[in-house]
């Protein structure tokens, strides 16, 4: 069965490295890669903060977050998204 | 071509998690995936830092740095690697 990863970003430039980079990384047949940009989808933020993300862009991967580098916080999202 | 990705770490519990997910789930048809221990390898902290590595673990793919959560710092490293 394959694992859910999600990359939860922001659109800046540090998330669509992320994105270009990681999300098309991982291995195809271990994962299903869902992108969620919160620009898009700002209904998304407290899912992503119950899993742990406190700063974009990050993956959630069976449910830990690992955050990538560093585009934003969740705290400054809520106040734009 | 495959491409080459570096995962540097330093032995820590956050590195650890980083390894266990993130090295397994990169596209082995895409990847080459190396992991480099500072603490068996401390001669290799002056590659990372020249790729722009902050802070472990961190992965570099194609040259370019993606710091994966935090687990110490470069600068903590070369004080006790």
């Amino acid at each position: 069965m394959k694992a859910k990863a999600v990359l939860y970003h922001a659109g800046c430039s540090v998330c669509v490295s992320a994105e270009q980079q990681f999300a098309a990384a991982l291995d195809p047949a271990k994962f299903d890669v869902e992108v969620v940009n919160f620009a898009d989808a700002p209904d998304r933020i407290a899912e992503a903060e119950k899993a742990g993300v406190v700063s974009v862009p990050a993956f959630v991967i069976n449910g830990a977050p690992f955050h990538i580098n560093f585009g934003a916080s969740m705290a400054d999202l809520k106040g734009v998204a």
